[in-house]
């Protein structure tokens, strides 16, 4: 069966919740949204291509899942507020049942965050998931990369390394455990920490490509050093289970795709940050600091220091093998 | 020779014009944008994918240029001002030269109209690129579908068919004129028409899909018919010179991609119209006029109703003979 490009679209707006401030959604030219007063906007765009971002044999509701997440963890890390998204589905043939899965999916984890789907564009192609999303913030209250400063904690939110040690379990042909692999295929973007941690944090950013990779964009544009403690980095119980310690620091630095929160934050906001997980948010481990000088360097509990045989993987070149 | 993702980012990031309402541009998690007050926004997607939207053949700077125009053209069609944009780009290979190039053809119209690169994703897969646009609009001002009236005059910018033309020429292996080539490669979004219109129009859509399919969207929506004079249909010379009528009504009439807008206006609004193009702005043609009812009748200089082969095209469907 297959459906002309209207159709989809047709299919996909009757399943959309409504929100107030959608003047006009989908099925006009564009969108038109009324704004909120004294805000900036936060506009972030990603894509999920199959084989490349998501293994092709991926539930259809995961991808939709991941494909949103991937893009509220964004603007999670600025602190902003969700809004609206546009979507842009590149398939190669019409398949209801498929688009079905996949809108449930993705407005599954919508509605956890009042976001609004507001355009689109379906066409004909191979699986390709492209993703804006628009939220707001206060004017000065957003999360940069470059407000790290020296003396600054280093935080994470949740654990790290599960969606690393998911994939390459399946790229192996062994079987991931659920725990892992729900890591991998339904992110969790970490929405009110960020907009708690915008009155608190210095510097932030979510991690998508691993610790290493990411925690040197924030050392890079605020022009600092970091020094992480590896047994610090929160692991979750599974992870332990299934790998040594030196593959798990590796998943755990290396890893991306776990969508956690890197910030950096002063001393004297410890006891916020505590109070913050314990009211409810996401768990936080302050995992190192900042100091003068740059690059980041990672030691063991003898005062060692470790270097992990790759920092973080560039999207670009990752493959799989099931392609 | 191949870049990592974050140097193609970086490497569009040191060609993008500055703008003043551009807080943060592209190089953290989303960019940060200051709002005009009293404004609306107006968003909408589009996505070109190789060998679907365009030939494979197609230069890149010509793919750039397109990719950014379908969604200014959307823009226009609200009567909205542009103002910022994201691109999410797959690439086979990274490709310095194509990339470019595609630049180029992407920030010239971007320049033209003010449209700032905030932010974006470069992914590895088959070329996919996907444009989200924001631009603004006065609350109640916008160009909707639903707003057209029985009794409106029909309207159209520029010309008609010369984009269809030059794709039926190349699909049949013939050289097509430069005139029409060009209208199919680097299509002009009527920007500034869109905004003077939302003073003046009831109803507007642009012509992606072809006259009687997208004029057939506002009859829709707005639960009118139309009634549209063939000969009235504006026509290039090289159109003229190159087909003959019916094949050119054809075109015309069921022929996507030409990026016009057709817009519906009270008779009384006919010499503000006239006096737009005097101005400078697209040259417009009055096409016909709405009557109750449903659907769309196109008569000949004899009172004859015409009836084209087919009634605009579907993207979802259409196939590149070079695949």
């Amino acid at each position: 069966m297959s459906l002309a490009e209207f159709d989809l679209i047709e299919h996909i707006r009757r399943r959309l919740p409504a929100r107030d401030d959608v003047v006009l959604g989908i099925g006009d030219d564009a969108a038109l949204l009324r704004l909120p007063e004294s805000r900036q906007l936060a506009v972030t765009a990603d894509t999920l291509n199959a084989g490349v971002h998501f293994p092709h044999a991926t539930a259809p509701a995961d991808i939709g899942w991941k494909a949103l997440a991937v893009n509220l963890s964004d603007l999670a890390a600025m602190g902003a507020q969700p809004a609206w998204c546009t979507l842009a589905l590149s398939l190669p043939k019409a398949d209801p049942d498929w688009l079905d899965a996949f809108i449930d999916g993705f407005l599954e984890l919508a509605l956890l965050h009042r976001t609004a789907l507001v355009g689109g564009d379906t066409t004909r192609g191979p699986l390709s998931i492209s993703v804006t999303a628009v939220g707001w913030v206060e004017p000065g209250k957003a999360l940069r990369r470059d407000g790290a400063q020296p003396g600054d904690d280093v935080w994470v939110t949740g654990t790290l390394g599960d969606a690393a040690a998911a994939l390459r379990l399946w790229q192996a042909g062994l079987p991931a455990p659920d725990a892992l692999m729900a890591r991998l295929d339904r992110p969790t973007p970490r929405v009110e920490t960020g907009r708690t941690l915008n009155a608190i944090a210095h510097a932030c950013i979510d991690l998508s490509d691993g610790l290493l990779a990411d925690l040197g964009h924030i050392c890079t544009r605020s022009s600092v050093a970091a020094e992480i403690e590896l047994d610090a980095l929160p692991a979750s119980d599974t992870l332990r289970e299934h790998f040594d310690q030196s593959t798990r620091w590796q998943l755990q630095t290396g890893g991306g795709d776990d969508y956690e929160l890197c910030f950096t934050a002063p001393a004297q906001a410890r006891d916020a940050i505590a109070a913050l997980a314990r009211e409810g948010a996401a768990s936080v481990s302050r995992i190192g600091r900042l100091v003068a000088g740059a690059g980041i360097r990672a030691f063991d509990a003898n005062g060692g220091c470790w270097h992990p045989e790759r920092a973080g993987y560039e999207h670009f070149f990752r493959t799989d093998p099931a392609v």
